[in-house]
């Protein structure tokens, strides 16, 4: 069909565009001198528009429904591609370019003042204008959940993870915070009962550092034909599927947070690196949105690197990279594990570990939603911020900048976003569960062969693309819907035995 | 006026994209992964071919249209931006969109046969790919001559040089070719009864290398704020004018070359750095083509940094970084001097000196002339290069990758831009005559201080962004039309006194 086919070749080019703009985006995190930063900015504030322009172009509007009018003569795939596109178009169109512009403006001076006045500790000056970035955010909510029948936050949560509704996550979660608070104290008396572990000691020269993950990343199945690694402030897997870019920060103190960090990306890239080819440019190419993206992540780090099985595995490759020569008890697989699976309440999500971090995860949540919602307002997150964390994790905030002004999402608008870091950890726990009846895969991780599991994220996840939407992809690949039960085992499983 | 208003926001645009494009160049010239060369050039193709689209588009033309009919009302800058912008579109209207994407392809696939055939000496492997891309370019230069009723070679040159005409290098060349070869044969006679230069001895880290490299460039006037310098296998300058990447590579063996083609780029940065920053995004802002932007080079690395005066200046600096606590009389600034000017003639034009380098120009340019005037074909160049390099440099051509293909130019279709660097030598012999008329000038470089020069620069030739055509930028600086008389006194200066 002539209109669909016009659709796939702008697709095709909007793609690339936003290719250019994801390499631009490393770079400026990698290698960018610092005095480009404005002339850099500006670039992308153009490249986006421009692109945003071409999504809501009449040309594709036109070209959509006269595809939709004879959607009967596609085959299911392509009637897929469609309907993303239609998605895309959707979200873009709704909202007009003047109001898209002044978020970007507005996120970016959020963003900035952000930076500062964390350092200083100061929520005054950061306060109103994160307000500014909310009200526009509530705005464009507002006209989205017209368009998608839905309320204003899940109109939001849709741009991240398509079609996931908040009711689902409450549900979820509920379980998951009735579930918590006990297991983590549970585990942290058991944990008490055990010797500690100790922390290996040395200075950790960057270059072996270095050496040592992209030994591993090449073991696990990461390509470095089609992809590297740098060092960026922030750790992000960034580029293209035919390019992957991952990033890390190296501390010689400590080599654990690094490498944990990188094994993270690598599950990011892998999963980049398997999207279908053949779909290469389409919507339908593209990965499934944050939560799967978060789920090939954690799988990657949580269900397999920080277990028994590849950390017996990996001990004395770690040994040998970072201390050659040196006979160190410290350097057991035993020892490596505990310091892995240590679990400790503490102020800060991106510190946070697998038992933990969902808590922090909740409590944005429920303060994103009732933000959205015009329940509270910005000057109100504070001190529902400090009593959440004291009531779910038994931690006195003290301060701003270890607390509500900790991380960077809400800055430049992303409300919505911080669900989809626990639904990938849930996501990836069920996956998991079902990889593992083939008993291959964890023969193969025990002897440092990774081609079973990477054959099996392949085959089930990755080269599927966007074929579905997040929940059906689940139920797909594990026989059954979305479900926290196989996490909380999980959970149990690694921490308790 | 409105019309105008909106082509200068349209060429904004357009000039971020191709900011975008020349970062994705720098990017797989120094890091990207091999593997994603294919995905690369599908990108670079379709950003160049959306530029094209932009350029040629409807719009643009109305408003070109428009302000052209209320040329009185600007003022005259902004007359003459719209003329350059004219200018651009008459270029890019000329070529079909397709053309221009089948050139992008071709063009990238006969390059890196080329990289491959070349290391192998297999002409036959690469000359059907590079005939291919002759074919394209004929065309495209057939199409042009009649809009820019001109020749097809001076369509091609248009685009290098704008208003450069053949007619013009030819009695220039003509010029060159009668005095050069005699003089090559007197200098080499007259460096024989000198004593030899002696290299100085060592392994050159690269990474002293790069320090040095830094150092130097820094004392010059490179602001690293702004722009930073890597390795890629071709040298080259490119990025932005607010974030200019340049490139080297190093030889442990051979700290000359390096530093000479480092010294050589950041005369390309410099005047990259200094464009008129009002003029941003705009056709004035632009630089004024490669002869100038070669002249610039040209200047700093002939003109000033391989004379007396700096080497004088900077030998101690060149010992102290390579050769630290050693005493070595080699590495005095007479025969660091004698080494940076010694004349031989040899295959590979990059490695040519000052006096032999413009003969592998004028062998070039007689063959892309013809090549373009379809008088010969690319299987037909071996024999003609060859016996060319016999008659004019008196040396016999024994294989191809030190003769005809030793050039990336041809291979994606870049012909008509040799030229500009004999014409860029000429200029900057030319500049460098008026400049020195100001003392402050060569007393600052023969004690480390650039300043004077770069503000030279800055006033006479940076800041003028494309004001002028080169010819005119030429004469208003110097007041004399293109002559080069100057850069044959230069050379005799240089090597015989």
């Amino acid at each position: 069909m002539e209109s669909y086919k016009k659709l796939q070749n702008i697709y095709k080019r909007i793609n690339n565009m936003e290719g250019a703009i994801h390499m631009l985006h490393w770079d400026f995190a990698t290698y960018m001198p610092k005095g480009s930063i404005d002339s850099r900015s500006e670039q992308l504030a153009i490249l986006q528009s421009t692109v945003h322009e071409m999504v809501i172009s009449s040309e594709i509007s036109d070209l959509l429904d006269q595809s939709e009018d004879n959607v009967d003569k596609l085959a299911d795939s392509d009637r897929r591609n469609l309907s993303l596109m239609r998605h895309k178009w959707l979200h873009a169109n709704a909202v007009d370019t003047e109001l898209v512009e002044k978020l970007s403006i507005l996120g970016t001076k959020c963003e900035s003042k952000w930076r500062v006045a964390r350092e200083e500790d100061d929520f005054a000056s950061y306060e109103p204008l994160q307000q500014d970035v909310l009200d526009i955010v509530r705005e464009i909510a507002t006209v989205k959940s017209e368009i998608f029948k839905c309320s204003k936050y899940d109109a939001l949560l849709d741009q991240y993870d398509a079609e996931r509704r908040s009711s689902e996550i409450d549900k979820i979660f509920a379980e998951l915070g009735k579930f918590l608070p006990d297991f983590i104290s549970t585990v942290t008396d058991y944990q008490s009962t055990l010797e500690d572990p100790v922390f290996p000691e040395g200075k950790f020269e960057i270059e072996k550092q270095k050496a040592l993950g992209i030994n591993l990343m090449e073991i696990i199945g990461f390509d470095f034909n089609k992809g590297r690694i740098d060092i960026s402030h922030h750790p992000f897997c960034g580029g293209t599927p035919d390019d992957v870019r991952i990033t890390t920060r190296y501390d010689e103190n400590d080599f654990t947070s690094a490498l944990m960090g990188v094994l993270h990306e690598t599950g990011h890239a892998l999963y980049e690196m398997g999207l279908p080819e053949k779909w290469r440019g389409q919507p339908i190419g593209e990965p499934l949105g944050m939560s799967v993206h978060e789920s090939q992540s954690l799988l990657m780090e949580m269900q397999v690197c920080r277990g028994k099985n590849f950390i017996n595995f990996a001990a004395p490759i770690m040994k040998d990279a970072l201390a050659s020569g040196l006979d160190n008890e410290n350097w057991s697989s035993d020892n490596l594990y505990k310091i892995s699976s240590k679990v400790k309440a503490g102020f800060i999500r991106v510190d946070a570990d697998e038992v933990t971090y969902p808590i922090h995860v909740m409590i944005r949540y429920d303060i994103e939603k009732d933000l959205i919602n015009g329940k509270i307002n910005i000057r109100d997150v504070p001190e529902i911020w400090n009593s959440k964390m004291k009531d779910m994790l038994g931690i006195e905030v003290t301060n701003y900048k270890d607390g509500c002004m900790q991380d960077v999402h809400w800055t430049d608008g992303a409300f919505g976003y911080f669900p989809t870091y626990t639904l990938g950890a849930i996501m990836a726990a069920q996956f998991y569960n079902s990889a593992k009846k083939d008993k291959d895969i964890e023969y193969g991780i025990k002897n440092g062969d990774f081609q079973p599991l990477l054959r099996w994220l392949r085959d089930n996840i990755h080269s599927k693309g966007s074929e579905y939407n997040s929940n059906d992809l689940v139920e797909n690949v594990t026989g059954k819907p979305l479900d926290v039960s196989f996490f909380i085992e999980h959970l149990k499983n690694r921490f308790l035995s």
